[in-house]
């Protein structure tokens, strides 16, 4: 049994403050926690049903796990699903790293929704982006939806939060773009595909500490006559975008 | 007020059932009944505080509109933040097309989560798809968070539902290609950019019938070897950077 204690405990932790204040965070389900485990990632503890840590764990791993009934885990998962295994993470200060000027480091400015910023972490992840940097204003990648929504890719690539003023020193000292709806059109701009990249919400648009510092505006053009048609792509299927076109011209454009 | 058995018969609309029996569906806010307006979608009526309908309904608009409480909007809607403004729709039957050879159709199949399908029909509307198909286990593009994830493309793109052997059929018949993650590079496999896309949920994979129906199989690179990083993107980024491709390839590869 887990007891009411660890339940709350565990329960606080699907809020921000308690995360930040606890330095701890919850990853639920069976691909991410056995994820968790062959990278490495600092676990406090697993719960799980007595089953699955039969099925899962060695006796002779050094992790603490503990039983939890059925029950018991639904009322701490933040799952639509109540998965048979949750654990409660390490939650650490990602360090910024140098700025590599042949990679794309991806900025995320205000970007609120955790399910967007989950996918954006997987699109970075998956196009080997080593870096998100993040606006103190975006969600925190510790977020359960974020978490979900990331389908693991947080293991390997945690965003780093820094100050506007940071971000805006390294936009201009490096090669920088942001993505906006009226900049050149990203399919026949020229420009050098490393350097950093700044994308935003649609609905709060380009800051202009980022409109100002950045070297070049990318957009990508519609179909549609400005006043007709979406008038903005999510911010998550955009940055999708921008990544793939920047990977593309790195190393399958035609010279 | 708007009363019991409206605010019943609204809520219900909730529900697929419902809203296959009645015909009708419900989409919420301020841009998106105006824009249904401006588009001439037949709109059975429209409820809204009193205060709504005075800014925006001349009076001589022949349009049905209900006064209602903002309590009664909350009951009804089905948004996290209730808004002033809910249209009745009228669901009607959206008729196949010919397929262009010199567009692009995509064809979804197998999409059960309704923000996914509205986050693509929002991505084709913005690259000019002139015609969804969707396989009939695909969410109905009527669930209140497909219509609300759509951003008001709903309005101008609908997906028309067809059996799995007519599909099949027009993925023989056309030029045809699927999105998997065992294909040819995307960005450097050689292909006309009109025809038929077949995009899938990443979690049930593409089915065989378009697996042995379509041209060519197409895939989206990762900067992993296939025993790391993420398994795979999520549907509707990874049709974003589809139709990405295919619009740049059309308009603006240098030959």
């Amino acid at each position: 049994m887990l007891g009411k204690n660890r339940i709350q405990r565990i329960q606080k932790l699907h809020q921000k403050k308690y995360r930040l204040q606890e330095k701890r965070f919850i990853a639920e389900g069976t691909k991410t926690v056995l994820e968790l485990i062959k990278q490495g990632f600092p676990i406090e503890s697993i719960v799980a049903t007595a089953d699955w840590i039969k099925q899962h764990i060695p006796e002779n791993q050094e992790l603490i796990c503990v039983e939890a009934e059925k029950f018991e885990l639904e009322k701490i998962s933040c799952l639509q699903t109540t998965p048979d295994v949750l654990a409660v993470c390490e939650l650490n200060q990602v360090t910024p790293q140098k700025i590599d000027a042949g990679q794309l480091t991806l900025v995320v400015d205000a970007v609120r929704d955790p399910g967007n910023l989950g996918t954006i972490i997987r699109l970075a992840d998956w196009f080997g982006v080593p870096q998100i940097l993040a606006t103190e204003d975006t969600v925190e990648w510790s977020n359960p939806k974020c978490i979900q929504a990331s389908m693991g890719s947080f293991i390997r690539l945690q965003p780093c939060y820094m100050q506007l003023d940071e971000l805006e020193t390294l936009c201009r000292t490096n090669n920088s773009f942001a993505a906006d709806l009226d900049g050149e059109n990203v399919y026949s701009a020229s420009f050098d595909s490393g350097g950093i990249l700044v994308v935003s919400s649609e609905s709060h648009g380009l800051n202009q500490v980022f409109q100002r510092s950045v070297k070049q505006i990318l957009s990508i053009p519609s179909a549609h006559a400005s006043d007709e048609g979406p008038e903005s792509l999510n911010v998550a299927t955009a940055t999708g975008i921008f990544l793939s076109e920047f990977y593309r011209r790195k190393y399958f454009a035609k010279s």
